[in-house]
C-alpha cells in the first residue's frame, strides 16, 4: 500500500526565504518546484532541486501566472498564446535546472490562481494541456481531484494524477469547502494526520457535515509555507509510516 | 566553402516589437534567441523559434544578465551561484520552447554586457562555462574571436566557435575598435558586405589603419535591430551567395 | 469654444520605443503619461514629461495594473489594499518626475484593463477613487463618458472629466462598439478628423447605425501608438484649428 | 543630549515578509523605507509608512538600484539619465505614499550597492545629488560618515547627515572593517548597546585595534533584518534611554 505526498517548494525569492525546503524534502515524495513566475529565483530553485535529487524526491514544475508580487494568486487573463508560451517556458527552465542537478522533471502542477482556474475553465485548461503536450507528453498533470480538467486532460492524452488536500475540509459532494467559510482549513497536526491516514488507507474523507466522501486521489498535498508546515507534514508522515503505508512518488524522478 | 551568419533575434517584449525576425531568418543561418532576461517574452520567443525551425536555422540561447530595462547592456556582478543558475534557467527555458516548436538549441551566445564581461573576466566566464557543461556539454559556445574565454572554455571541454562582427571596425591587433571611437561602426551596407566577403573567403579583415588582420572566426554576426539591419543583412547574404560561398550553421538544429 | 485632446504617451520601455511622443505633444493639450507599471521607465518618462512641460501640455498620471509584458491590457484582480497602494505609488512617482521637470500632475487617467474595469466595477473604482483622494483630492479623474464611474467619483468628491474616442465607433446608446465588432475602429484620418470636429462643435457623434448620439465629453482621446497615430492626430488638430476651436487642457499643468 | 537611530524598513515584498517593522518603529526615530526597486511593494510600503506616521517617526526614501532579486546589493552601472530618473521616481513614489498616509518624506538614504558606490564614486554620487535637488532640495541626504560623498553633496547645496553603524567594527582611521574580515560585525546586543552609548555620548568609537576613533555622526544605523534585529535595537534603545539620551529624528516628518 502506497501513497504520494506532495508539497510546494522552491518558493524563496532572492533575499526572501519561504518555508523550510530541506525539512519538507525529508517528508514528502513529490516536490512541486516554483519556476520563477510566481516565485523562485534560479539559484534558489537549483538548491532545492539538488536537495530533491539527492533524496530521490520526484520533481514537478509548479507553473504559475507571471505575477511575482501577487504570488500567482490573483486571477489573470493571459491570451492563449501567452499562457501556452508561459507554461512551456517555465517547464523548460525547470527541466534545465533539473538536468544540471542530475535529475529530471516528471510532472506538472499548476499553482495558485492558475490551478484553480484550469480546474474548471476549459479554455485556459486547454492551453496548459497543449503546452505540456508540446514540450513533453510524458509529463504527468497533477490536478484537483474530481475537477473537469481531469477528464479534459485525459481526453487530450495526458496522464493525470488527482490530489486531495491534507488540511482542507471537504463538502459532502467532494468539493473543497471555500476558504471563506469557517472550518475550511484544519490547523491541528494530529487531526490532519488522522485524516490523511484515512484518505490513504480507505480512500475516503469525512466531510464537514460528518458524512463520508469517497475520494479517488493518488496524491495528497501538504502545505509547505504555513507557520507549522513542517510539524504538520511530519505528523502526517509519521502516521503513514506507523500504519505501514509507503510514501512514494507517482512519477519517480529516476525511474 | 561555407560560412555562418548569426544575428540576435527574439528580442521583442510584450507590446514592444524589436527588429524584423522573419526577414532576418531568411538571411542568417544561426539565430541567437533572447531567453527572457534581457529581452523576449515566451509567446514572442516561441513565434521566432518556430519560424527558425521552419527554415532550418540553427537556434542558440542568447543568455543575458537579468536586466530588462537595461537590455542586458549594463555591467552587473551576480554571485557565482546566481550567474550559474541564471544561465541554466535561460538555456532550459529556450530548450523547452525549441522542443515545443519542433527544434532544439545547439549553441549558446552570451548577450551584451555578459558577452563582453566573460570575454576577459575569468570568474564570470567560469560560471557560464560550468552552467553550459551542467545542462548540456554538447552545446557550442559562440564567443568573441581571440578573447581569453575561447581558450578557457576549450580547456574546460566545450566546443567554441569564434565570431567576428560584420559592421564593426577592427584594430591592427584584431581587437574591436571601441564604440566610443569614431568609425567603430560601419553603416554602409555595400562596404559591410564586401568586408564580410573578404572575411569569409580570405580569413582576413582590413583594420582601421588599413593593415590586413588575420581572423580565425567561423561565424559572422550581423546585427538585427539597427534601423537598416535587414538591408545590411541582405546585402551581406547577396555578396556571399554571388561569390558561391554557402551560408550554413556551425551547429545545425536538426543534424 | 475649446476642447481638450489627450493621448497616451511615455510608453517606451528601456530599449523599446513606442510612439513618437514629441510629435504628439505638438498636437495634444493633455498627455496621459505611463507611470512604470504597464509601460514607461523613469528616464524615458522624464524625457517625455520634460517635453510636455516645455510645451505647456497638461500632465496626467496614466496608472495601470502591474503587468508590463501584458501592457496593462489583461484583466487582473488586485486586492483593495494592492490597488489602492499601486495607484498612489504610480501617481507619486509621476508627481516626483513632473516636479523635477518643472511641472506638475493635474489629472489621472487609468489605463487599459484598469480603465475598462473601473468604468463599471464599483469595487475597483472605489479603490482608485480612494487612492486619488488620499494623495491629492485636487486631481481630476479622466474617465469614460457616461460610465457609472463618473457618478461614483463625483459622489466621492472628485472632479471628473468625461472623454470620448476620436477613432472609435459608437452605439446608438452612446456606448463604444466592441473592438470585436467590425467597424469598431475608424482608420481614415479625414473621417476621424471630421467626427472630432462634430463632437467638439456640436456635442454629438454619428453612431454606427447612422443615428446621432449626444455626447457630454470634455476631452477627446487620440491614440498615440497606432502606425498612423501622428498623421491622424495632426488631421484632427488641423480640423479643429481651421474651425477656430481652441485646443486647451481641462486641467492646465501651470495654472 | 539627543541622537537619531535609523533602520531599513518596508522591505517585505508581496508574500515575502522581511523584518518586524512595527517592533522596530517602536525603537528607532528614523525609518529608511524601501521604494520598490530593491524591495517593497506599494501596499506593504503604505502599511509601514502609516505605522511610522502614527508614531511620529521620520520617513526617509531608501532608494536603490533596480534589482529586486539581488536586493540592490549588486553593483550596477546605470547611465546618468537612468540613475537620475530612478532616484526621482523612487522618491516621488514614496512621497505619494507618505502623503496618503498623512506624513511626508524628509530625507533620502541610498541602499546597498548604491549606498556604497556613491560613498566614493563621484559620477554616480553626482547623479543622486542632482536627482534629490531636482525633486526637493530640502531633503536631507543620510550618508556614510567621513565618505567623500558628504562633502560633494554639501558643496552641491544639500544638507547631509552622517551615520555610523551600531553593529559594525571600525578601523583606526574611521573606516568600516570590511565584511570579509573576521570581527566585522558585532553580534552581541549588550556590546552593541554599549558602543552606541559611547558613540552618542562621547562622539567616539573603539576601533578594532583598541584605539579610540572620533566620529562625527548625527545618526546611528541599527539593522532591521538580521535574526536578532529587534532584540539588538531594543538593547540599544534601552541603553540610550537609561543614560538620558533622547532618541529623536534629525529630520522630523511633522515639524
Amino acid at each position: 500500500m502506497a501513497c504520494d505526498l506532495n508539497s510546494d517548494l522552491g518558493e524563496s525569492f532572492g533575499p526572501w526565504p519561504m518555508g523550510d525546503d530541506v525539512a519538507m524534502l525529508d517528508v514528502v515524495s513529490s516536490a512541486n518546484i516554483a519556476c520563477g513566475f510566481h516565485a523562485g529565483d534560479p539559484a534558489g530553485i537549483f538548491r532545492t532541486v539538488k536537495a530533491a535529487v539527492e533524496r530521490g524526491i520526484a520533481i514537478g514544475a509548479h507553473v504559475g501566472y507571471r505575477d511575482l508580487v501577487g504570488f500567482g494568486r490573483r486571477n489573470m487573463e493571459p491570451t492563449r498564446e501567452e499562457l501556452f508560451g508561459d507554461v512551456i517556458y517555465q517547464i523548460g527552465a525547470l527541466q534545465g535546472i533539473a538536468k544540471a542537478a542530475g535529475g529530471r522533471v516528471t510532472y506538472v502542477k499548476p499553482h495558485g490562481a492558475l490551478y484553480n482556474t484550469i480546474a474548471h475553465d476549459e479554455r485556459q485548461a486547454a492551453d496548459v494541456i497543449r503546452a505540456i503536450l508540446a514540450i513533453d507528453p510524458g509529463l504527468v498533470l497533477l490536478a484537483l481531484a474530481g475537477a473537469p480538467v481531469v477528464e479534459q486532460a485525459r481526453a487530450a492524452g495526458l496522464t493525470v494524477v488527482e490530489e486531495v488536500f491534507a488540511d482542507r475540509a471537504y463538502m459532502p459532494d467532494g468539493q473543497l469547502v471555500s476558504r471563506r467559510q469557517p472550518g475550511a482549513v484544519i490547523h491541528d497536526p494530529e487531526t490532519v494526520a488522522q485524516r490523511v491516514l484515512v484518505m490513504a488507507r480507505d480512500g475516503v474523507v469525512q466531510a464537514i457535515d460528518g458524512s463520508t466522501v469517497k475520494i479517488t486521489a493518488q496524491s495528497i498535498c501538504v502545505h509547505g509555507d504555513s507557520p507549522n508546515a513542517v510539524a504538520m507534514a511530519r505528523a502526517v508522515r509519521k502516521a503513514l509510516d506507523e500504519a505501514g503505508i509507503e510514501v512514494a512518488p507517482f512519477a519517480p524522478a529516476r525511474p
